[in-house]
Order: structure tokens, then C-alpha cells, then sequence
């Protein structure tokens, strides 16, 4: 395929990196918040197209991931768009409470969003950078919805 | 640092990747739309924080990238954001339009945003997938306004 098919196409030509995986940005459907950032790999992609439901490569876990199978807060995917050189895709999605109680949210941590916190803009960065947080609070309760799942976070 | 910490507190702690990249999710601060998804380096990313217009590490010209360089379409950043472990950033930007003529853009390729097809849900994907032009047509030419630039685009 030529760069111009690639982007000037109809054709859905998804390209995977050298590990497998195309990056998907995910999209809270209502809001317009950017939810999470998270990778797919063919299986994840196709599975997330043809179920509706957010499936993802879980780089920690070295798993397919079904966004919600433990949490139950699963994302039902409304639109998936694919940019200029089909490396990259984003999915807007609805989500689901979960089972464990709280509110619809999406991040592990307890946030509606991965994204809970604010960099300031405009200043020289010599001293340390404090963030804001820009969620009012936890939609819920971390360790009432994962329990004992080891956090998936990997430093 | 701690997971913890990296979650829960107030300290910027960008993480780089092996190649000392960061994932940059770009933002439409009003029309919401993603625009683009590109990786900073840790001087693209402090030069965005300190001047408010966005940078980036173009991989295939493997140099620094103050967007709209050439094409004048800046990005001014109204808000970052940062996600829980701290590998990825949002920024919410306004756009310009080109100097070569045109409407407000971001991508090389004409459009607003990079994001500008849509990709079927809900349907087997055993046939080609055909993709939907979301957008009603270009923003501005890109021979005007990249003329003999070559197409960043490597597959």
C-alpha cells in the first residue's frame, strides 16, 4: 500500500508496531473527557470491532484484556475513528458502574478518567511541577471493586 | 518513587519510555475532537509547559517539532493533563489556521484533525472494512502549505 492509499483510502489498514500493538485513545462519549490510553493488539482490534465492547493487550498482565472483566466496568464502544497513517485509533465510548459499587468510571485508580490531573501551562519548570487534581473525588473504591487484583501499574 | 506516589500525589514525575518518549494525546479545546496523537521528548515536553505552544519528537525526521514550523498552524496549549502513572499527557489546544491559506487545521494531511474516518462497529470484519469520511472535506491544501515538504508519513 502507498502512503496515499493509506491515507486518502476508504481502506481500513490498521498497522501494528513492531511489537503487535496500535495504540487506542478512549474517549467518554457524554463528557468528551479522554478516558485512557491503553494499546490493542489484531485480536484486541477485532474483537473490539466486532463485539462493540473495548478490548485491549495488557502490556502488565501480557493478557488479552475485556475492559470490565473484573471491575464490570465495561465501555460499549459508539464510534472508532483511525487516523491520517492507520497507526493509531480512538474510541468513543459509554461507560458502565462498577459491580462492586460506585459510579460509572473507567481508571483503575478510582477516577472517572485516567487523566485526573492538571500540569500547569506557562512557567519555567526549575522547581518541582505540582499537579491539580481536577475530579472532584473517587468514583469508587478502588479496593472494593479490584480487591486483592495487584495494581497494574508497572514503574 | 512509589506507585503510590506516582498515583496519588501531587509530584509531576513524567515517565520516558526505552527511546525517552512520551505519548501526547492532542485535544480540540472546543470542538473536543482528538486532533492528533504524537510522542514529546523531555525537552518537547518542557518546552510546551514553558511556552504554552506545543512540541513534539517527530520520529520519522528524528527531530525536535514545534508544530506549525512550517505550516503555521500552532498549537496553543490551555490545559495538560497527566495520567495516573504518570506515561502519558492530554493537551487541550487551539488551533490557527495556515499561513499558505485555509481554515484552522492540525493535520498534514488537510483535515482538522487526523482522526477523520470512521471505522464500522458491531460487524464480522471477514471482508475488507471500508472506512467513512467523517469530515465534509479538507481545511486547506497541502501543496499550498507544505509545497515541497516531504510527507512525514513512513510506512
Amino acid at each position: 500500500m502507498s502512503v496515499e492509499q493509506v491515507e486518502e483510502s476508504d481502506q481500513f489498514a490498521p498497522r501494528f508496531d513492531s511489537n503487535g500493538l496500535i495504540p487506542c485513545i478512549t474517549l467518554d462519549s457524554n463528557t468528551r473527557q479522554v478516558l485512557m490510553f491503553a494499546m490493542m493488539n489484531r485480536e484486541a482490534l477485532q474483537l473490539t470491532i466486532e463485539t462493540g465492547l473495548a478490548h485491549y493487550w495488557s502490556r502488565s498482565r501480557g493478557k488479552l484484556w475485556k475492559k470490565g472483566e473484573t471491575s464490570g466496568m465495561v465501555q460499549q464502544v459508539k464510534r472508532m475513528l483511525i487516523d491520517d497513517d492507520q497507526d493509531c485509533v480512538v474510541i468513543e465510548v459509554g461507560l458502565t458502574p462498577p459491580v462492586g459499587g460506585g459510579q460509572e468510571a473507567s481508571c483503575h485508580v478510582g477516577y472517572r478518567s485516567c487523566f485526573y490531573r492538571e500540569v500547569p501551562i506557562g512557567r519555567k519548570s526549575e522547581k518541582p511541577i505540582q499537579l491539580t487534581f481536577i475530579e472532584t473525588g473517587k468514583a469508587f473504591d478502588p479496593v472494593a471493586v479490584y480487591g486483592d487484583t495487584p495494581n497494574p501499574t508497572r514503574l
